[in-house]
């Protein structure tokens, strides 16, 4: 036949009705043996495909997440959520959930596709990348009962409750130990390159920095620059304060994008030896031989897909409505040494 | 209340039949403007979501594509697929069409993962990457006519049919043109380091290099190397070839994994300034101001979708049965110039 088969088609084949057919696919149990060969041989044989929809309709789940996926920007910073991508995917082909993809303009864009994909039921459950003060997609993922988990956490005071899973990493703590390390290493002035005041992530990262410098508030002031996050700029703000009179010995940035402007400016003021360090430990990194501090992507996928579908069930939870369990997860990140001033032989490592 | 309020439940409210429901939902002009009226309110009063489960089932599709993703390796030659894919979400979201992720360990495991999502009708078209010879997901697409196109062209002898549609980038024509530039720009023997072979992208680059390096068939020989795509390995085999009685004054790569092994080992022999040829123009590449060979990323995703999709229908076309119309496109990479020896300014271009 030159349609596709029909569940119709398969019972007349088998000469049962369509609720044997129906419960073949879905109860076997209580069907006798040899009306259950008939059946399956029947749908063998018309290539029937019983339809997902169909199931889908009944249980009400597709088991999908979504993610929104960003444009390309440099390729450098951006492709620690390319990792984080690949990990949950894994994770989640584990779990027998599927990833879906979408794009978005801006937060409310997202808001929109979430909306979409929510109201057809598409989707189960979202993930939600890169948290920022006043985010639009929490208020609005909470008021709307949609279950979800953001990797970053809410950066408004009191914005914390329960029904808002994420996990997030320190980046306070990751810099911290960062800048001790140089320190212990006879570094004596770690300056610093950091984002514009107002993004959690970077201000959380410029206070682990501000808390083991060891500099007076008007050294900080001196000792540090805030750039975008752009290889160009940091390449001049890096240059400006190693032109100063008392130039810093050691770089810290809140990317490897930042780092490798820092690294860039060292070279061209002819101190390739200069240590910067780095965060995100990208393949950038790996490559021109920069230290940096790598996030523990396993972790936090395991993290968020515990917290979203628990340990091992396999339904999404929905928000929870009280903090009897845990909602959150803050993991340390982890500082990747390397020498500067040469390309590194080792950069097939990690990832 | 507190389930999910149902299709019977806005006939209820709205005092219409169920069918009444649905003609709203589907076929809004055959309902008289006062009952779609209540119809309406009815469904924004009580939250109802018609379910995309129902819609999809009726119409047997779910416009979404189906792609692979692997496993991170080094995070360099892998980017090129990562960036791939942004553009994919990108230009599937301007046709209202989603990306569903998955992962497999070989291509038998894929083809496993695509009959399960086939059958549930979860998927109704899928992008492959990376072709090889033999590829057996190419065979049992055809065979079971799924909609589908590769990224990547088929590489045995005789394989071409009509109904296999596939979008390539022509890698000799790149890599002969890298040769070629380096040749006029005084280069006198251009090097070769490439992948073993046997693999069709990599037998295709190297043969770029064969028809423009100028050399006879044994100093090809002696002026060329295959090694995995790792960038320790290529640090090896770039040495012998720098540390050869005559060594080469270039050396194009079939990846940039390989180019960074090149031009590891050429700043270790103190040959800073070797020029050096990658392929995919990754963050790295731009990173390290390495030259490299450019994927035309987008125009790859806009032919994919079109050889599926059609020009601007939104329609999975069934696998052609004649070749009235092309069914692969074979497109150009342009090659990045960047000076070596120095890292890059202007890291944030491209992508």
């Amino acid at each position: 036949m030159s349609r596709k088969p029909t569940v119709d088609d398969v019972a007349e084949a088998a000469r049962v009705s369509r609720q044997t057919v129906s419960n073949v696919l879905n109860s076997p149990a209580i069907v006798r043996e040899d009306t259950r060969k008939r059946v399956l041989d029947a749908i063998d044989l018309l290539g029937y495909r019983p339809h997902a929809s169909a199931r889908r309709l009944r249980t009400r789940k597709s088991s999908t997440i979504g993610v929104r996926i960003d444009p390309m920007r440099d390729g450098i910073s951006g492709a620690v959520l390319d990792r984080f991508l690949h990990k949950l995917t894994e994770h989640a082909d584990a779990r027998d959930l599927r990833v879906m993809l979408f794009t978005a303009a801006d937060p409310q864009d997202e808001i929109a596709h979430i909306r979409r994909l929510r109201d057809g039921s598409d989707i189960d459950a979202f993930v939600l990348t890169a948290t920022v003060h006043g985010d639009p997609r929490i208020a609005w993922l909470i008021e709307q009962d949609v279950p979800f988990v953001s990797f970053g956490r809410p950066w408004d005071p009191g914005a914390q409750t329960p029904r808002h899973r994420w996990v997030d990493v320190d980046g306070r703590v990751g810099v911290a130990e960062a800048v001790r390390h140089l320190r212990a290493g006879g570094s004596t002035t770690v300056a610093w390159i950091g984002w514009p005041e107002g993004s959690g992530s970077g201000d959380e990262r410029r206070a682990g920095w501000q808390s083991e410098c060891g500099l007076s508030a008007d050294a900080r002031t001196h000792y540090s620059r805030r750039t975008l996050d752009d290889v160009t700029e940091s390449t001049r703000a890096a240059a400006e304060l190693l032109d100063l009179p008392e130039p810093p010995d050691a770089i810290v940035c809140a990317s490897d994008s930042l780092a490798l402007g820092a690294m860039t400016a060292a070279r061209m003021a002819g101190l390739p030896a200069l240590p910067v360090v780095g965060f995100d430990d990208t393949p950038v990194a790996r490559a021109v031989g920069m230290s940096s501090i790598e996030q523990p992507l396993d972790e936090v996928v395991a993290a968020a897909l515990t917290l979203l579908f628990g340990p091992e069930g396999d339904d999404v939870r929905p928000n929870p409505r009280n903090d009897e369990e845990p909602t959150n997860r803050l993991l340390a990140p982890r500082l990747v040494e390397r020498r500067p001033g040469h390309l590194q032989l080792d950069a097939t490592t990690g990832g």
